[in-house]
């Protein structure tokens, strides 16, 4: 599916000025105005985001590793795949791998690139990259001081479930569900990647 | 699935104190410092949101209604499902029917809640209510001053098709391709119910 630019163009806003309106801890909010495809003019306000990365770690047994994390905004526990920032100058696919050896204690042999996802597109620029892991290796995790989070692992049919019933209601987690269910059934095949260098000698 | 309190006791963060330290046109950010399961404390910025609407549309043969908009903090057009923020005091159903008239002019004769999404944990409250339409009647849409948008209908394998291969990216839309496609499937049945004033005199 394409468009061209002719196409959009009774949609685009363009810019007319943009102020960093608020320079948070975390946050970085941008107060634009933009004007409308009729002439007009608007308010855009969003967040500056720099990206970040989430992982579908399948196990040798076809199980899933998943994250259970408070998540202050919403004051609840959500179940998660593993996520993170991308740090300035890191490449998705190492993020990926920091993010996984981490939060999990993993490392995997055999990474394969997904799609991205935007997050909240009303008001942030977050893009998501979706790697899935494979031949993953049981190692010691490396949270960071301020993170607290429990790892387990499940079937993918009772990850199906959890999304239906509500367990699972984190919206890049569901839509690392949507690939999951598709490339288990044969649907979305993908494109592996075996890292030689991280498979550990075996006697 | 279910945990006790007790379970989550070494995850859970408290609220120390709490500020609003952004109040824009749009976004309004609290700065927040919390106390961590471990004792210490912790800075936590986060946006507070009313809340928001997704519908996945159902035409009488099959197809699906989409939305194309340009989204202004990635710059570019996304294909989405109709979606909308809740009013003040205004309950989610009611919000999914005047959200789907404003943006598509289409009313629904049945309505079913699929369930609900946290769109981004960790800087927002916002949550997403689900909602299937079908018994889809065209009328003359409403838009907002500031709101330019293509309505289309397609069919549900190719926006699978689109899912995969990039050209939907928005996560919102994403985890309701991943309830169309087991609703479809007959997986995840859904309860609807028809609204009988909606249904207009057939001669």
């Amino acid at each position: 599916m394409s468009h061209t630019l002719q196409d959009e163009a009774h949609l685009v806003e363009s810019t007319i000025s943009s102020t960093l309106a608020y320079q948070g801890d975390f946050l970085r909010v941008k107060h634009d105005v933009v004007q409308l495809p009729n002439g007009k003019t608007a308010i855009r306000e969003h967040i500056v985001h720099p990206g970040a990365v989430v992982i579908i770690p399948i196990l040798d047994n076809g199980d899933v590793l998943l994250e259970r994390q408070y998540r202050y905004p919403l004051g609840q526990v959500f179940i998660e795949f593993p996520a993170g920032k991308l740090d300035a100058g890191e490449s998705p696919l190492a993020c990926g791998k920091r993010e996984l050896l981490e939060e999990t204690g993993y490392t995997a042999t055999a990474w394969a690139y997904a799609g991205k996802m935007h997050l909240a597109i009303g008001y942030t620029n977050e893009v998501i990259h979706i790697y899935f892991a494979k031949g993953l290796i049981n190692g010691e995790r490396k949270l960071d001081e301020e993170e607290f989070l429990d790892v387990f692992a499940a079937q993918p049919s009772q990850v199906l479930g959890w999304s239906r019933d509500g367990s699972i209601t984190d919206s890049k987690t569901l839509t690392c569900v949507l690939w999951l269910q598709n490339y288990l059934s044969g649907t979305w095949p993908l494109n592996w990647t075996i890292s030689a260098e991280e498979v550990p000698s075996r006697g």
